[in-house]
């Protein structure tokens, strides 16, 4: 049984809405998740899709950045050469609209803007509410307009890649605090928060910010049902986890997580990375190495700026003290 | 009368801690403010003051950072031989603790860490309360080892100079919502929230995440006693708020503001710019040109990442309306 769905499923079955992950799947895997998640609980769920445009094969900022990561290669003893040139990640497309006509989720999400107008069309059709991310206030004006039923407000703290989409601008990403009450005063739509959350605290402090609920990803990477790796969740638990960082090095797109090795020694934004998600064909590779000898060098270790919340407890149970912030 | 005087006595009348900032201020000027404010009430207030090291004259740098300024200088007839190479900001030290020696305020605040041990001591001895800007964890328990009484979690939203001085790396800095229940859960002092906030629902949500009090600057900007000049004013009531950067290029230590020309041209944190406060002669020197001018290119229109809060009424009625999300 996927991890992912243990999670998610113990989420929906403690009454909060569990997200199934389905940027890293193919329609297979997709349709697998989907199925044992709907055999461990009959509740809604989300799956969260990115929406990228996948880019063209390119081959000369392929080689630039081999260059750049050329003293990782002869120190972990990887060939360059048997690094796939094309993009592992898909966008959301038609063969995983068939899955979700199949399954009909509660909720379908977008990262990175929304797909073409026939593709959402059919992800509403399957009788979905659609959400989207939004990071500044124009981005949660053109989501309203574009017919999200939902934003997420997903300010600058929150871990992993960052949903920026309108800009490529990093200093007009906001925080929590400043974007959520911003998009609040100017939507008709609900917006929901994400970002630096992490107890029933933060949930209160959220929902008096004007959220219609909350998001949270960081808190239950040490949950038992999740499937962070060990070295991620050694430094989780460390005070490395104190010190993040946007970063572009894992996959081309800027993304949240704790300072490693990598992101130290090219700097977390450094020239010469390829557009997403084609950074990360290298990536996986020095991963493979890297990781049999138990170092997180190359390790994306995703992470929100507060991971206070991070305890190795049952997801159920964390679910119902973080609703506990929630006033109805 | 002093402006800043009225804004801070406004304050103080309506039930807050007005706050006089010192950081431009000779101690002559410094006597006048306080006198002024003690003429207009007689309630609490505090004085805040910059505590970095003057650099050396430095005329290397200095030569760097007007080679990077020429093109504004040739446009707007500013003659380079004419500015002044010495500092103009003066850290807190001997001559303005006499100042508060004579005027006993009830809390003085330090920005960019805490001033020497001999001068802490100087200020403390007048009976104040002592207060520092933490913008990560580790500063935070570094102020409280060195005695504060008070730390304000500067969260990263928040608009002007940056306290951070454990580090120069920008990529600590926290968001609000991160920061703030970090240090309330870390330190056994009281932690005052800063950044984002600009409203009853705001302060509300501090509170929810832990907060002691809440200190605003941004939402006071446009209050008539406030002495924000008209080129501030209408950025602050223009969209162009919705974009704010840290940046070097008015002073050398990162501050948030508007984003205007000079920014824009440069970027926000170009290389080449002086030591703090150094950098700031020369755009001294630009901005009596280019303000004469109306054009804002050169003028630091200091303002946190939300300025939803900012509203011409006066600082009394903002106060009282911000109290009111305090649950007491």
């Amino acid at each position: 049984m996927p991890r992912t769905t243990q999670l998610a499923a113990a989420v929906c079955q403690a009454g909060g809405l569990g997200s199934v992950p389905a940027g890293m799947l193919d329609p297979a895997g997709l349709e697998t998740e989907l199925s044992a998640l709907e055999a461990l609980t009959d509740r809604p769920y989300n799956v969260n899709f990115f929406c990228h445009q996948t880019p063209p094969h390119d081959p000369a900022r392929i080689e630039t950045w081999h260059r750049l990561l050329a003293p990782y290669f002869a120190e972990f003893g990887v060939d360059p050469a048997q690094i796939p040139g094309e993009a592992t990640r898909q966008p959301f497309d038609a063969t995983m609209a068939e899955v979700l006509e199949r399954h009909r989720p509660a909720l379908i999400s977008f990262h990175f803007g929304l797909p073409t107008p026939d593709l959402l069309q059919r992800a509403r059709a399957t009788g979905a509410r659609i959400a989207s991310s939004a990071t500044t206030l124009e981005e949660g004006l053109w989501l309203q307009e574009h017919g999200v039923d939902l934003v997420i407000a997903q300010g600058l703290e929150a871990g992993g890649h960052r949903g920026i989409f309108l800009s490529e601008d990093l200093t007009t990403q906001l925080g929590t605090f400043a974007l959520l009450p911003q998009l609040v005063a100017a939507l008709d739509v609900p917006v929901v928060a994400a970002g630096g959350i992490a107890d029933a605290q933060g949930v209160a402090a959220a929902q008096a910010l004007g959220a219609a609920g909350v998001q949270l990803g960081t808190a239950y990477l040490l949950c038992p049902e999740s499937r962070t790796n060990a070295l991620h969740r050694a430094a989780l638990k460390s005070t490395r986890a104190r010190h993040t960082a946007l970063t572009t090095v894992f996959s081309g797109r800027p993304a949240r997580g704790i300072l490693n090795r990598l992101m130290r020694e090219l700097g977390p934004l450094p020239d010469g990375v390829p557009e997403f998600p084609l950074a990360g064909n290298a990536i996986a590779a020095l991963r493979a190495k890297t990781e049999r000898l138990e170092l997180d060098h190359c390790t994306p270790l995703w992470a929100g700026q507060n991971a206070s919340g991070c305890r190795e407890v049952p997801a159920a149970e964390l679910t119902r003290e973080l609703a506990a912030g929630w006033r109805s």
